[in-house]
């Protein structure tokens, strides 16, 4: 980072936001201006592990201020790293938000010296989608929205629509936010599969299992190879951390925060992401069951929502393919796959692959939240030890045989019938 | 390119070259200096097809002079291409050299603004290996140094090796050599599968052949795959046109030069492009038997050269590997990879996933040469075109078959007999 960042830098407290966004018309305009900055009230609300996020509220409007601080938040400044994820979560957001703007706060204002970006405030009763899945609230267009955005903006970032150029261009842009990219290396494919102190795993019930996935060594041979695809396949511009943690929704809106991971990278990892988060949320639900709500119904919806999700990806993805057929892209050119026939057996061979790889990144992410360093509410939430334990490990179990497997899988179905072979109920 | 660059340049002849280089320390040091400078010699020997080579001699030492125009030496300024290519050539040089220096000429100077580079001259009896195939001389250490040359330069670039961030920072320089991958996507990957004015053939012989080519859906299926792979995969610092027209042989040494399309992508490209090229080699030694010599030994040879090279290489990269596993490459880490057995079985993986992408790479690069715009001396200095098309037939479906089976393969041995199966002596 220049020097000159650097100096520009200053971590903002409540007193010194508001003198701030009384300084940027930018983020002042959307709070009425002078006249509503009068009244300005300001709540800390970041629950992520990294940033601080403020909720800055006037009598005539409503801003996000998100700042990253150059250390991870709920570690300290133990753990340094870079501001600069700030610029990369802005230049994502713009871009993804250009591209799917249905799905994708506004960015208002961003300054990369502050490392401090002003956004749209996803109002109430939007709540984090983790959240809805936790108390078993049913989003009948979640799937639709996620298919949507993912297919827009891994599409419309692909070299399918774009050529070499803009796409090598912008590659060697993203680059420079390796940091996250190592932190990504290091928390779902490397300390998982070693021993380090940061792993954490519901003991003493799951040592063994934990054990277990140190000891295999096919499981790690596959990781070796999804670890290097992470690293090398500039595939597209991906969000790069896209949990339900990262997904603010109501039952008919859904938006995507928080791509500070944001770099090209394989499509599978934001599709397997995605999936392998509801799929911890499925095995979750034991847990959560009661006198009340046994959640069968609701995991159905769960499974349902798994199957619709990648299958109106497959579906919107392969549509904006052919209708953009014709254009710049430079993978499949129109006069060589210059038949329907020819066209549609390519796009059957990239989904499959791309399925596979999403299995493979999706696996990966499910393992890495039971015997890695950062867990999940849905699981974490389950007080019962013991119980919590016995979801753990059908999840665990679940996404290893889908790791290693998962060339074998044909479509989602095969997929949620192995999700429910792996769950006693 | 900056304006700056492009004022300061000139395109040189062979007066102005005396003056440039007397006036360049670095150049004229290597020529004795003011006193050797008096009685300079210069002779312009570029045979490639894009820029102008010359030798510089004086009483006491010879240089290599090569300068990059904007455009296309063999077409003319009507294809134009960025002298940019002249910095990547200088850069992969000095990269390469540093990392393998017994098979890469020394760079002396580099002038950016210029696209001047000055390098060792690669003295007499030194030839370019592809005058040497079709004269039929053997080189009893070509695959010995063509498997150290490629070994060291890919396993030393490439994640094995390598932390993430000293990649990416390496893979974003070299994103900006996109006008050279562009080509190479062109008139490798594109141009053969679709009508192009650029194609041509031995005609009519191969007129069927060629159409044949542009109607194989699944020869089509499988090249997208490549193509795309060339462009994604940021797997190693590769020479980018590795074909034995850029490499300088005696029977004691191997000098490669001219990667002035090097960039960061998929390792096998270069494997593939020697070996592929080797395999244009043998199937044009038909087209050269005489009375005086049928060329069978030779033939012999070539296929022989071929197997040790893949086998030589994959013992060196293997055991770089095993030498340097304690080290801080990203891939492999050691507390995974912590058992002889596991790591050997994680080479083993990665040593087939790579013999795979260079029969892919290696048989996409005959069949352009066959069929696409730029052939090979090997083939075109066959006089009789019947007896040329066959040869170029057998070549061709081989490379086709090659390309489309090649994960059947599981040795290079087994390669060598299909190579074998299509020659009908
Ligand atoms: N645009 C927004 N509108 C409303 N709430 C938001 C917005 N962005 C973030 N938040 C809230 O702040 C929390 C943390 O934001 P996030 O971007 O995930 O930060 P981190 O990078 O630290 O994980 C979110 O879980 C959400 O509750
Ligand atoms: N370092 C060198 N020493 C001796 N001859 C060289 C050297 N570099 C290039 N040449 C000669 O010049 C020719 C063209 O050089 P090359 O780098 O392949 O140019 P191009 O990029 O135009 O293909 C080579 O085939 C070789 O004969
Ligand atoms: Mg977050
Ligand atoms: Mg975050
Ligand atoms: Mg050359
Ligand atoms: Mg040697
Ligand atoms: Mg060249």
């Amino acid at each position: 980072m220049a020097a000159e960042a650097e100096q520009g830098f200053r971590p903002l407290d409540e007193a010194s936001l508001v003198a701030y966004i009384k300084a940027t018309p930018a983020l002042a305009s959307h709070l009425g201006g002078a006249a509503g900055l009068g009244s300005i009230e300001i709540k800390e609300v970041g629950d992520g592990n990294l940033n601080f996020v403020y909720i800055v509220k006037s009598t005539s409007g409503a801003i996000i201020i998100k700042q990253a601080l150059p250390y991870v938040r709920c570690v300290g400044d133990s753990w340094p790293m870079t501001r600069e994820r700030a610029y990369f979560e802005a230049s994502t957001l713009r871009e993804h938000g250009r591209l799917c703007p249905e799905h994708t706060p506004e960015v208002y204002h961003f300054d990369r010296a502050m490392s401090l970006m002003g956004m749209r405030y996803i109002e109430p009763p939007h709540i984090i989608l983790r959240k809805g899945l936790i108390a078993g609230v049913e989003y009948p267009l979640l799937a639709d929205h996620m298919s949507d955005y993912m297919a827009k903006t891994l599409f419309f970032t692909s070299l399918i629509y774009n050529n070499t150029t803009d796409h090598k261009q912008r590659v060697a842009q993203y680059c420079a936010n390796v940091e996250m990219c190592r932190l990504t290396e290091q928390v779902v494919f490397s300390d998982p599969y070693r021993v380090s102190k940061f792993n954490r795993w519901t003991s003493p019930y799951l040592d063994k299992d934990a054990e277990a996935v140190r000891e295999d060594d096919e499981l790690k041979l596959e990781v070796a190879e999804l670890k290097s695809m992470f690293i090398e396949r500039a595939q597209a511009l991906i969000h790069g951390d896209l949990h339900t943690g990262s997904i603010m929704v109501t039952p008919d809106s859904t938006q995507v925060i928080d791509p500070e991971f944001g770099f090209y990278g394989p499509m599978g990892f934001d599709i397997g992401a995605f999936l392998g988060n509801l799929i911890l949320a499925y095995y979750s639900q034991n847990g959560h069951a009661d006198q009340a709500n046994d959640r069968k119904a609701y995991k159905k919806w769960i499974l349902k929502t798994i199957e619709e999700s990648w299958n109106l990806f497959q579906k919107k993805f392969v549509e904006l393919w052919n209708k953009h057929k014709e254009g710049n892209g430079e993978a499949y050119l129109p006069d060589i796959y210059n038949s329907s026939d020819l066209l549609s057996l390519a796009q059957k061979k990239y989904m499959t692959n791309l399925f596979h790889d999403s299995l493979g990144f999706g696996s990966a992410k499910m393992i890495r939240r039971i015997v890695g360093i950062a867990h999940v509410e849905d699981l974490e939430s389950i007080k019962d030890a013991s119980k919590r334990a016995e979801c753990e490990r059908a999840a665990l179990n679940c996404a290893k045989m889908l790791l290693k497997g998962r060339r074998q899988f044909e479509t989602i179905e095969q997929v949620i019938e192995h999700i429910q072979s792996f769950d006693r109920e």
